[in-house]
């Protein structure tokens, strides 16, 4: 796999405004609290997440060992104030992690001073592995593939919310990642929308590999093949990915594509019949078994009646990772897929 | 455009063996002959384009632009006897054009003595334009993309046959290439199949700029969305051109996947149908317009009733480009999108 990130993490949030601007410190500490030991914040910064504000000295002797980058700077480009600050993190010991489009890798000064301290810098944007042409063979162990109507509906939380839930349950279950907010949380993954686009579904061959027949690889999606801008990352994603099992997420408010206002959203059952259409070419067991939709902004009511019909139109539970949790989606997962593969 | 190599050329056959080693030189030749004015062979070489032998310095003199390397070598290397020669031709003042996965431009003394004496070389299947996230954004001008069942079907040949056809008519038509072999033949293009993979729609718009009302931009399609390793590419390509028409390539007596023969090839019907529906998610009003089929190795009898079988499926004409030529497809572009677009 192209990116290993080394926890235990020290979020840098700098001069963060608000919550959105520090999105990635905020996912990263929702879905791996264990491994962040605090945070590093300048005076003026207006968000806080629930972690002790450390010196880097102070986070190095308590055992952190990646200083991670948990904001996108207003702009653009990076500050010369951010720049010393992550010089001295490599200094006090820390590798350096970053989903910025700006690679830290590619700033002088940072780079020479890694290398001189034989520290990593990890632009996790950016996969270094080297990758080959999909080879299209079937692998053990089981898969799961978030797919969706759009780009931002979700399709990562769902995922992450699924491993937890399997986990709890004592599966064998890993978040494998595609983008950088989730390899910064996975500490693994390869952004697949980085790749040569010859091979994407080679990279996504390599990011669940064969494993144990039990074992479910749950792969964060990527766009949608409904987006004019990405939908071929999405099928190369979706055809190196092999999925058993996809899950369908929504944003159950959203009508027209985030990015082209005159462009019409897929019904929920034209988005299923579609990838389910394009991961059989690959596996022909390829199932739906879950839709995830993010109701945020409706009421309880609504919430419920939209999810509610979901499941009448589709056959399968419907959920909202925030609101309902995904228990019914792994139920389903463990009866429906689970016994198949049995059976098979 | 990313590319852009500029003719005459010089063609490169060094020591091939066959036609098949040298089948660049030859596609270059057969599209572009009034752009060659030579071959330059080893002594050994077996095979002979219809063109004079030239020395570097008669090319030269001859106007030569660009020495283009025609063929691969067994084995993968660039043995050191190319290199030779390759610098050879930059002293004596030709840029070089290759479409090999080895770039010229990473072989430092090729490098430096291009920069010492201002030449350019171009390694075609590696773009070296920005490019950015498809827009999705209509274009002016109209567009006609080939698609196909798999791999190497024709795509290329039929679309300059295309190209060869409507000019000859008088029609405002140009080739626009996505792979190295149409890229020496064309001169410019993009290798989308080489780009990053967020970036492949946009680099497709890139490809066919705003034009025209009545230019049509004849694109070479890649791969094929039922092609497991490379549909991403193909979709990604596909949503990029926005074509107005498509033609669907395919080889007559194929019926599994060229790289994987456990997996059976789409019906004509269903090929069309699914590409229709991916192009028509950014043009409404993408029509199929042709099948262009491969019938080498049929007979008379057996490509006449192949066709005809085609055409009665799809409902439009269908040509073998080597046999029949590509008229009837020329036909019923300008009476059915020609008009279709001068209504609308």
């Amino acid at each position: 796999m192209a990116t290993s990130v080394k926890p235990p993490y020290l979020l840098f949030l700098a001069d963060a405004e608000d919550r959105l601007a520090a999105k990635t410190a905020f996912g990263l500490h929702y879905w791996r609290s264990e491994q962040c030991v605090g945070q590093l914040r300048f005076p003026e910064c207006r968000v806080s997440l629930d972690l002790p504000d450390l010196l880097l000295e102070d986070a190095v002797a308590q055992g952190a060992r990646t200083l991670v980058v948990g904001l996108a700077p207003a702009g653009g480009q990076l500050p010369q104030r951010w720049v010393s600050t992550l010089a001295a993190a490599l200094q006090s010991g820390l590798d350096l992690a970053s989903g910025l489009h700006t690679r830290l890798s590619g700033i002088p000064q940072l780079a020479e001073l890694a290398r001189s301290l034989g520290r990593k810098i990890h632009d996790v944007r950016y996969p270094t592995g080297e990758f080959t042409a999909g080879s299209s063979r079937r692998r053990s162990g089981k898969r799961l593939l978030a797919v969706g109507t759009d780009c931002a509906v979700g399709k990562m939380f769902t995922v992450l919310a699924l491993e937890r839930e399997m986990r709890t349950r004592g599966l064998s279950a890993d978040f494998r990642a595609t983008g950088q907010t989730g390899i910064l949380i996975a500490g693994a993954g390869v952004a697949v929308d980085a790749v040569i686009s010859d091979f994407v579904s080679g990279a996504a061959e390599t990011l669940s590999p064969d494993n144990d027949s039990h074992h479910w690889d749950l792969i964060e999606g990527q766009g949608s093949l409904f987006h004019p801008s990405y939908a071929g990352v999405s099928l190369g994603l979706l055809h190196g990915s092999q999925p058993d099992a996809l899950v369908l997420c929504h944003e159950a408010v959203r009508v027209v594509n985030g990015d082209f206002a005159d462009l019409k959203l897929p019904s929920l059952t034209e988005c299923a019949e579609l990838n389910l259409r394009m991961a059989r070419m690959v596996n022909p067991g390829a199932q739906l078994v879950g839709v995830s939709l993010n109701t945020y902004g409706l009421s309880e009511e609504e919430a419920r009646r939209t999810l509610a019909e979901a499941s009448d139109l589709l056959e399968v539970p419907s959920v909202d990772p925030v609101r309902t949790g995904v228990k019914s989606i792994v139920d389903r997962l463990d009866q429906q897929v689970g016994r198949t593969a049995a059976i098979a």
